[in-house]
């Protein structure tokens, strides 16, 4: 079967699209983690602000990619639980691990 | 061994860096797909302007990630060749097509 290039580059940019801006990915590789509070996913990644958090949580809890829990303990309880849906990114973001420490190696070795 | 979730963090931001923006995995995609010429590269990214990927090809001749062979014919020949360490990036962007892929299938599913 002949590839579709132009087909090929939708998918991609559909992706970029998707994962775009520099929070996004790393939020989601918190979900994934285990973090379920606001101050844990908050604490998982330096430099994120709460505003910045706050708005990238309400954005993907429209996309689907996570879901808010309340829970009605006392004090109230609220969890972000990632979705089947967030959990597709895995591999991607594997990938990208992979390539980031590879990338670190040759940075040192030069050195 | 356990898993240092700061390691990969810096590791996962590494990447994130390098591949930012709208532009650099489009292009890095189409010199993998055997693109060379300038006017080759622009009609493959529908929408990418002439300034935006005369920039981006730029910076990627600043991080070696391509480079600019000029051809003493008649006119002259600019080709853009994309090092092996460009090609480091097919794993991730084949990720990404195929998400963007199954991701397609499932917004026509619903309509």
């Amino acid at each position: 079967m002949e590839r579709d290039q132009a087909e090929e580059l939708r998918a991609l940019q559909d992706t970029l699209y998707f994962i775009g801006g520099k929070w996004r990915v790393p939020v989601i590789n918190s979900l994934c983690n285990g973090n379920r509070r606001f101050r844990e996913i908050e604490r998982s990644i330096p430099g994120i602000t709460t505003r910045m958090l706050s708005k990238e949580l309400k954005d993907m809890e429209m996309n689907k990619l996570v879901t808010r829990m309340v829970y009605n303990d006392t004090p109230v309880l609220v969890e972000y639980e990632p979705t089947p849906y967030c959990r597709t990114f895995g591999k991607i973001i594997q990938e990208m691990i992979n390539w980031g420490r590879d990338h670190r190696k040759k940075v040192i070795q030069k050195k």
